[in-house]
């Protein structure tokens, strides 16, 4: 793969890094995106990736590349690209449970996660979302769509952070705990110590930035 | 492809016949479902799929046969299975362009579709969603998504089948006639006319079922 390919970001980092594919990171300021990037997604959202045309400066995107937007999407591309990375399996039906996987922790993790931070769902939602949890032994684009909420369920749960009354973070961390959730926990440890993770999550950023956003959180 | 197939359902089959895919299709009573349809799918949603495993009932599935459920999900293992297809193209690049596709036509079209149906939106919603309409010129998984909402379009403009105040429906048939809709009109014509759309629609039936279901529509 020699064609250039920027990325504009967090999950599609992961996929690109456990591919050992070669690419460059760039950072936009989503309260305050620039002008140029309607250029690269005209929706103005990220992840998007610029592929292929020459080697620009990412604040100057070249017409002659192509211009990729949703992290889904995105993570189905870098497998197509690097089809021996085991982003995505051989078999087709292995594949298709890596897609239905990505799915249900859509729906029965992330969701329920987004909902307990923000006050509107309780925790016990995410516990029955975990309940059901399984995952195959080698990293995949499932892996890389559920590990940024592995790491903010961990803040979450460490830091007692969210929109919720005080103590119901430490409180789903607590039942985490449980022996049902051995094997959640087993494998939230596993990724979270993955080099991808480590080389694009900064921990304390992230804790800052949960702290002000629920600054104002109830009591 | 020797493997036996068994499909438990719509644009899943129009995919299957674009492919030119041997399968078995069978009907569930979605208002009854069959005990034995959770074997297939636990949460007893339709489209569901067996792959492989030997040649049974499909009322009596084998334990050895693959068991893969939703739709997205499924059309994308169909273009795994048949390469050369053309369900999905081989370049990484046009792949992601039919994947951004559906995302895009499920939440510009078919919501709003839906929604109009149902009363809650106006059919502007409808005519914003079709006027940014691009699709290429090849038959791929995003067309196999996107055919049975056409067909529903149809039979809701040409008989004011709504649960919208009487007229909304033949109301956007109209406005569906302005120029800046024709190419997507052409494109909603050339669709209706593949033989795996005339293969699966029985329109009649169409009909009838969304007469049943908007009886008590607003007047």
């Amino acid at each position: 793969m020699s064609e250039q390919l920027t990325l504009y970001l967090h999950k599609v980092e992961l996929a690109l890094i456990e591919a050992n594919a070669p690419y460059k990171s760039h950072q936009i300021n989503l309260s305050n995106k620039p002008e140029w990037f309607l250029k690269i997604n005209p929706i103005g959202q990220v992840p998007a990736v610029t592929y292929g045309g020459p080697s620009v400066n990412p604040e100057d995107p070249s017409p002659l590349s192509a211009k990729l937007a949703e992290s889904n999407v995105i993570l189905e591309f870098l497998a197509d690209l690097y089809p021996d990375s085991g982003l995505l399996p051989k078999d087709p039906v292995l594949r298709a449970k890596v897609r239905f996987f990505i799915n249900a922790t859509t729906k029965h993790i992330e969701v329920p996660c987004y909902g307990f931070v923000r006050g509107s769902e309780p925790y016990e939602n995410v516990l029955n979302g975990i309940d059901d949890f399984a995952v195959g032994d080698h990293y995949t684009i499932a892996d890389a769509c559920i590990t940024p909420h592995l790491a903010r369920i961990k803040a979450v749960t460490e830091n007692d952070l969210g929109k919720f009354p005080v103590g119901m973070g430490y409180k789903l961390g607590e039942e985490l705990k449980a022996p049902k959730f051995a094997k959640f926990m087993k494998y939230l440890q596993r990724a979270l110590e993955r080099r991808s993770l480590k080389q694009t999550l900064d921990e304390e950023s992230l804790i800052t930035f949960f702290k002000m956003i629920f600054a104002g959180r109830t009591q």
